[in-house]
Parts: C-alpha cells; sequence; structure tokens
C-alpha cells in the first residue's frame, strides 16, 4: 500500500480532553510512518483545509505532541464550521478534495460533534465520486456527550467531574453560612439541548439532603411554581438549596428561561443567563440571599481536574481511528462500548458515520425522578464511572505546565485562494 | 497552672482552608491536654458563643479532625455578625464572659478578617474588666488578602490558586476559537474593595501576549473608553482578549459598575454583577462576540486545586495561636512574615490586634502597571510563592473525600436564652 498523508482537524466547542485525541492520532500515525508519513492538522479546523492552512505536526518533538495529552483548550485551532449539503456547496467539497489530493492527503480525521460526523461521512462519499477516495473517520468529541450509539464521549467525563466536584465543594461553603446569610445558591452550566451535564452535578451528593437539591433539566419543562415550592422546602429541611441549572432550562412552549428575562431601559435582552434569572425568581418570590456561578469556559477546559477515565478514552478513540483507517474502514467512527458499570469496564468498537450525523442523545426520562428535579439511582450507575481517576497535569511554580506547540505552515501547493 | 477550656470560632467569608486552622488550633489543644481540656466551637460562629451553642470537639476523633485539613468550607458554621462597640452592645459582651465563665472557657480563638480581630480584641479588654480575663487570640483568615501587618493572609493563597489556573484554562479554550468565534472572555473574581484575588490572574500568563490582557483592579478608578480601546487592541494584535474583573471595580466616584449596570423594565436593577455589564459594553460599542463566567463561590472552596503553601500557612497559623495562648500571650494574632523570595521563605510572628483591626490593605500602586490594567514584576514577586505546591485531597470515586463532623452539642449550662 502507498504512503499518504493524513489530515486532522478539530471541530465545534473545544475540552479538556480533545488534545489527547490528537496526541493519540500523531503518535499512533508516527509508529505507522510506513503508511502515513505526516499527519497535517487544520488550523482552525475544516477552515484550515479549504484555506489551504495546514500545520506541519513532524515539526514537533515527541515531547510536545505527548505533552498535548495533558493540555486543554485545541492545539491547532478549532472552528464551528458546518459543510452543508454536496448539491448547494459543491465548492467547497471540490476544495476539500482538490486540497487533499494536491497534498497527497489520503486520510481525514474529524474529530468532533454530530455535525463533523455528518462532514465527514459527506467528504467521504464525494471523495469517491470524485475518483480521489479519502478514507474518513470521524472521532468522538463533545462536552455535551449527545452523541447517539456511543455509551458516552469524551470531553463529557471531565466536565461532569468539575461540575460534580464544584457542586460538592461550594456546598460546602453554603451551608457554612446558611442560617446566617446565603441560602440559595445556583450553579449555571452548559448543555443547551441534552442535561447530561447537569445531571452530573447530581454526582455531588450521596445522601437524601445533600446538594445538589434541584437540577433543571433541558429535558423537563421548566415550571415556575413547582421549583419554587422545592425550593422554598429545602431551605425549610435543610437550611440550604444548591441549584444546578442547565443553560439550556426551558419551559414548555420551548422557550430557553435565559431568554425569558427581563428586558433593559433600551429593550435588550436581560445578560444575566438562566442562572440570573433563577435568581431574580427567587429573590422575588421568596425573598431568600442567593448567590450564582456561571462556569462557561472554565468548566470544560479545567484540565487540572480531569477525569483520568475520559483522558484514557479520549486517547482510545484517537488511537483507534487511525488503527481503523489502516485497516481499510471508512465512514465510520470509533465508539465507546461499555462492558459493564461495576466493575467498570469498556471497549472501543466502531459505527458508521450515517448512524451518528445529525442525531442527539438527550438524557432519557428514565434517568430524571419523577418529580423532574434529581438523578435516579441508574442515571448515577451510567454517570459515575465517567469521573472515575484524577490525571493531573504536571506542574511548574503552582500553575500546570501546559504545552504550545510551533505550528509550523505546510507549504501551500495551490494557486488559488478559497475564501470561506 | 489551671485547665480551662477554649473556644474556637469561624468569622465570615469560609475559604479552601479555613478548616485547616481549625485542624491545626485542635490538634494542637489536644497536645496540651494538661492546659487544655476542650476547645468548643462555635456553631455559626461567634453566635454560637452567644446563644450557648456550642460544639464538643472531644467527640471527633483524631482521623475526623486530621480530614479537616483537607475539607473546605467552615465545618462548625460560620456568620457575618458583628459585635458593635462595647458601650453600644454592652450586653453582648457581658453575655459572652457569662457563657465563658459558665463553661470555663479561659481561651478565646477567632478565625477571620479584621472585623473578626476587632471583636477579639474588644472581648480581650472587656474580660479583664469583668474579672474574669480570657486570652484572646485573633488567627487570620480572608480570601481577600487584605488584612494588614501580616504579608499575606490564610485563604488568599488557594483562591489565588483557582484564579490564576482557571483564568490560563480558558485562555487555552478562548484562542482556540478566537478567529471564528468568541474573541473576548470576562471572569468575574472576588474581591469587593482590595483586587488581590484579581491581581493573582496575571500570573496566568508569562510572556507578552499572553493572557490575561486586561485586569480591572478595585484600586484603579475605571475608564470606559480607555477600556474599550485596549480590548480592540488586544483582540487585533492577539486575536483575543480575555479581561479578569475584580466584583468591585468601580468608577472614579466610587460607584461600583457592578451597580451602574441597565435596569430592567420594572426599574430592577440589572442582576449579571460586573462581568455582564462589562460584556455588555464590549457589545455594544465593539460588537465583539463575548463570553463570561462568574467564579462566585467556586473560588474559595475549590479546595481541590489549594495552594499546598496556603494551607501549610492555615495551619501554622492556627498551631501558633495555641501555642502563643499557652506561653501567656494575648490580643495578639499570629502573622506571617516573609523572609526571603527567592527560595521563597517564611515564618510565623505575632501583632498586637489593635494593629489589624478595621484596616484594609490594598493592592498598592507599584503592584499595578502604570496603565492600570496589570501587574507589575514586584506583584508577580509577590505573588507568585502564594500559590505554590498542589495539596490535593484524597479522592473516592472520583470525588474529594471531604469529611462532615459529628457536631455534637456541648450541654447548656445557663437558664437564660440570648437572642441575637
Amino acid at each position: 500500500m502507498s504512503k499518504m498523508n493524513a489530515f486532522y482537524a478539530q471541530s465545534g466547542g473545544v475540552t479538556a480532553v480533545i488534545n489527547a485525541t490528537a496526541c493519540a492520532v500523531i503518535e499512533t500515525a508516527r509508529k505507522n510512518k510506513h503508511r502515513i508519513s505526516n499527519v497535517y492538522a487544520g488550523h482552525n479546523g475544516i477552515i484550515g483545509a479549504l484555506t489551504e492552512d495546514m500545520i506541519d505536526t513532524n515539526k514537533e518533538s515527541a515531547a510536545t505532541i505527548a505533552a498535548l495529552r495533558h493540555t486543554p483548550g485545541g492545539a491547532f485551532g478549532s472552528a464551528r464550521y458546518k459543510l452543508k449539503g454536496i448539491e448547494e456547496n459543491r465548492a467547497q467539497y471540490e476544495r476539500l478534495i482538490k486540497v487533499f489530493k494536491a497534498h497527497d492527503i489520503g486520510y481525514f480525521f474529524y474529530n468532533g460533534g454530530n455535525d463533523s460526523m455528518d462532514t465527514a461521512h459527506k467528504v467521504s462519499l464525494f471523495s469517491k465520486r470524485m475518483g480521489f477516495p479519502v478514507t474518513c473517520l470521524g472521532i468522538p468529541k463533545t462536552v455535551d456527550n449527545d452523541l447517539p450509539v456511543t455509551d458516552n464521549c469524551p470531553g463529557f467525563g471531565s466536565v461532569a467531574k468539575y461540575v460534580a466536584v464544584s457542586t460538592r465543594e461550594a456546598a460546602l461553603d453554603v451551608i457554612s453560612m446558611a442560617e446566617t446569610s446565603t441560602k440559595v445558591f445556583i450553579f449555571e452550566v452548559m448543555g443547551r439541548h441534552a442535561g447530561w451535564i447537569a445531571a452530573a452535578g447530581g454526582l455531588a451528593g450521596n445522601r437524601p439532603g445533600d446538594a445538589p437539591h434541584i437540577i433543571l433539566f433541558p429535558e423537563i419543562p421548566f415550571r415556575k411554581a413547582a421549583f419554587l415550592k422545592r425550593v422554598r422546602e429545602c431551605v425549610k429541611s435543610y437550611s440550604y438549596c444548591v441549584i444546578v441549572v442547565s443553560e439550556g432550562a426551558r419551559y414548555a412552549n420551548g422557550k430557553f428561561l435565559a431568554e425569558a428575562g427581563t428586558t433593559d431601559a433600551f429593550g435588550h435582552a436581560q445578560l444575566g443567563g438562566v442562572a440570573a434569572v433563577v435568581a431574580n425568581m427567587v429573590r422575588e418570590s421568596l425573598g431568600f440571599k442567593y448567590h450564582y456561578a456561571i462556569a462557561d469556559y472554565l468548566q470544560r477546559s479545567a484540565r487540572h481536574i480531569a477525569s483520568a477515565v475520559d483522558v484514557e478514552q479520549a486517547y482510545a478513540v484517537g488511537k483507534a481511528a487511525v488503527k481503523f483507517a489502516l485497516a481499510g474502514k471508512t465512514a465510520v467512527m470509533p465508539i465507546i462500548k461499555r462492558v459493564s458499570d461495576n466493575p467498570y469496564r469498556w471497549r472501543i468498537d466502531h459505527t458508521p458515520l450515517s448512524r451518528i450525523a445529525n442525531k442527539e442523545k438527550k438524557v432519557p426520562r428514565r434517568f430524571i425522578s419523577s418529580d423532574g428535579f434529581s438523578i435516579t439511582p441508574a442515571c448515577r450507575r451510567y454517570l459515575a464511572p465517567l469521573i472515575r481517576g484524577e490525571d493531573y497535569p504536571p506542574y511548574i511554580n503552582g500553575l500546570p505546565k501546559y504545552v504550545s506547540l510551533k505550528n509550523v505552515r505546510v507549504a501551500k501547493k495551490l494557486k488559488t485562494n478559497f475564501v470561506v
């Protein structure tokens, strides 16, 4: 078989462990130099392929590539950029294949969520049609844990651990002072459409009465009266109430709570996001002193508290993708299959990209308590193994030692530019 | 010398390491059983003394007390409750001494900030006047690092480490996607009057161009035009801009930015806090896509990323307080004296409570760059040692194993109740 180059791109929101996947792709390719000459990484994801702006990973030392395993963010730049249907966007697909052909790229590894799996699938089809068949592998990545088929997604376990640990810690703070100060604490986490991250907050508590007392899922229509009743009951019973709220919490009519906020004097929507909206409800209806935290990017970049299981799986899917590609598989994505809950055992399998593309896995109803405010034992069994183990980065002078790449560009070969 | 009991109380906002100080007080007292029979801890701080609601720490095992060293929050409950002047509140002081007398309490350890040092000082004076002299020791605690005389305060190093690590991590996330997505990231941290915590964000970067690009200190009057100009320049030069803003950032007229927000349709002040206000300015004037995080209680409870130096110092001040008390010192507070910056060396000394009470140490002008937006090398030299070393708590099933006390109450001896 002939030697070819590979193209690797990161797509969508980055995670604490997407670089661990990049590390695996590059390290595994390097072990197969007779088949893969070099891994070119897209600068800013797929845009780097379209604009012929690629990074020569052979210019990075083995130690630098190894350090990607413990470095959060997207080392080559990521982008939210979706290639649309082949018919409407034929020029983009043609350009992509032209760049791949010019640089002798026979393997395409696309590390992202369901949109990216759709793109990888289309590139696979189109490349064949163009007479330059490219081996296309999707590699799962998303903090939202919303990809179907795979048991879970790399990136999720670490954000889940961050949210569970932070909820447990903040609860200890709140309970210390609840009798004379803040009684209600609201913690806003990510998850626009699926409540997996909010659900992970539920791991913080073990016993009845433990925080979090309320979880607001996007999957459960928000009922203000029931919510406020519950807050009041918690404060009465436990002296405090910790709420984990998904940014995607919404009313029965589908309207996000965050959108339903009041507007300012100029008619602008209030900026505070869902935590501020929920806090405002508590203040107006119950009068309790409250505080709120918004984790935002902190949660998905918190490599310092990454789950060891997550790091291992992020590496495993990257390694498997290269192995599957070398074994001649195309248009597939490595998936994580759970073998058993306790002891937690898993293995890597694969599934056709067509089964992943554009589908979302939400938190099933059986994982949410009947009142809609907490997780069930089944959900806990599912989530618990994903946050196991600590995988601390190295520190220097009290700060994590994260790596920066040289990111040397591959010389352009095409005479034409492409504007995205 | 006669054997007496000690009373220990936590005061004000709790920290990731205040329980390490409690651990030290109790462990050191237990090593001196011939002098201190028992440490009674105030349930909800000083309120526990006034209401005769005290916790019998002798009921806790050595292992439980040892685990306080790695448990955040306030194990006995804390309170924001300030005893006012002796003349206006004579009844409170009399009650306190009555409770101390009834329970044979000869030592008072008050673990808090400058208000608490004022209280400890007054109790010392008043107890003598009442003919029941109590040995009163203040023990420093505050995430704000605003106590005078001591080089730094236990509690600060850990929040500083959390803020520096989180800023570094979030910056890696933002830079990954800045060219096609979020360009401005705003991180709101604590520090209503002093900008020490915001300053610690400055440790995240090492080289010119590294995040954070802008720090907004309470000490520097906010100038909107200069701020927006700087944001624009950063985005132009680095493609992104990371801003660490103190909750206490304010205009030249003293008005907090957080108060200056727009009001909603009902005339309520906008709830978003300073991050939302700053984000709104960026949006309205520059149009950049932004995100913001609000660390709130997460920052002061993040024991999982505590500074080893901070934990050690929190323990050291607790231990020293007991030793000073047993050596006959009263109305003093242990302080941390810096012996050298590099290698960092420190020792414990003490200072009269009157020198601490009601004074605030702000970030000096020489620690802030001339443009007001970053820290100077002198500030970095001061801050850097305080975040050194990791002191990870033990984990079980992926979550930190924090201890809960039994908190068995001391039987009441007084017939009268006291309403605070």
